[in-house]
């Protein structure tokens, strides 16, 4: 199983550095891309965006959308790339269109898997560490499944601060922390939470962390920050 | 109908003394309030923090939790207060009980609603504007609909700031903003983003905000800023 799973983020020139360069190994020599870009509400808009911004890191981006059957289309790929936007938007339509299982058939086979923020949360058991607004409901929160764990994408810690006129202010509402402990007081699933611009590169038993920090939540003990390099193999077999 | 609906963060004192003021006016000269403690996990400590905190506003609070039939305690009590923490819980255990039907009807014969937070997102037609992480799936998104447009509570405006060691860097996550355009695409209803520390006191017809701003989101236009003190009535009979 080949997954680069990316927070978000990448709006700095070092952050998009790394990320084509963690593209262009993730996919190699193939030409095209089979990109998913229901998470934003304008599809081509989306494909347009990611090469105007150099995030097609060179590869052929072919929206789903563009295809009459979307189940043949993943069949026929030589790699998926799930973009970012609304997750409860993606999920929905992940559920509506029936791909789920034909994508989760391929990823297993070893079709390359690429997602980011939204695309990354569909990769785990459930969407349900996403920081989206429920714009819609989907049948079901269950997702792809292609990781035991759950990640949290744009992670941050501390407070959130807030401009207000020529101040900055400290925001009352829940940390991330709050949230994902929230998540494990329903769910025992572990919880990767993702700082932005790193991803996880998930080869068969095997996950690095690159391009930031991450912080790993278990539920009933206390979080482990780890770094940028790490091997986080470990998530693949002792995620319950 | 008297509904008043708080968007949380009542962390300053001068925000607690608006909050006590508007609490003891809104529920006058009764002793006794009946407070719904299931967004958190721990309702007994959740009725607790209150007292502790002074957001009693000095009346007695009764958990719903302590009573066998939440139905009946509805139907008995002089006043209601549901309080904040994880919306999908909320509404997940709304759903449940079964108690809906029976907040709706008593508040719509006059008993005087209070939400902050969480028991604001779900005085609202859905709970779909709620920033909350989705830990458990909740029979439908439908909500009270004790008023007919939607809240987004702890609203603020712009990109958030993250602490990342000594330095402030800002966080590249979709703004309050993008997450209320995103609902507008998949949904009419208008939408209050209502900065912390702020209430819309609503009697009948009539509608004040109190102690903070607000940002009013209609579909396809542009959003209105609108400050404390204003009359926010129009809210009753524009709303789609």
């Amino acid at each position: 199983m080949k997954a680069l799973l990316g927070s978000g983020g990448f709006r700095t020139e070092e952050r998009r550095a790394i990320y084509v360069q963690a593209m262009q190994r993730h996919f190699g020599d193939i030409e095209r891309i089979l990109f998913i870009p229901w998470a934003l509400h304008d599809h081509d808009r989306y494909v347009n965006l990611m090469i105007e911004n150099g995030l097609h890191a060179g590869y052929r981006l072919e929206g789903i959308h563009t295809f009459d059957d979307p189940c043949d289309a993943i069949e026929r790929c030589d790699g998926i790339y799930i973009g970012g936007g609304n997750t409860f938007r993606l999920t929905a339509d992940l559920h509506r269109t029936g791909v789920m299982s034909t994508i989760r058939k391929r990823v297993r086979e070893g079709l390359p898997y690429m997602g980011v923020s939204a695309g990354t949360n569909v990769a785990c058991p459930t969407m349900q560490t996403t920081n989206d607004m429920p714009i819609t409901m989907p049948d079901s929160f269950e997702t792809l499944g292609l990781v035991p764990f759950q990640v949290n994408a744009h992670y941050f810690n501390g407070q959130t601060m807030v401009q207000l006129g020529e101040e900055l202010i400290e925001h009352c509402g829940e940390t991330r922390d709050d949230r994902i402990r929230e998540f494990h007081e329903m769910n025992d699933t572990t919880v990767v939470g993702l700082w932005e611009g790193g991803f996880l590169d998930i080869q068969d038993e095997s996950i690095e962390l690159l391009g930031s920090a991450a912080r790993i939540f278990n539920k009933g003990t206390d979080p482990v920050d780890v770094t940028s390099g790490d091997d986080l193999s470990s998530l693949i077999n002792s995620s319950s």
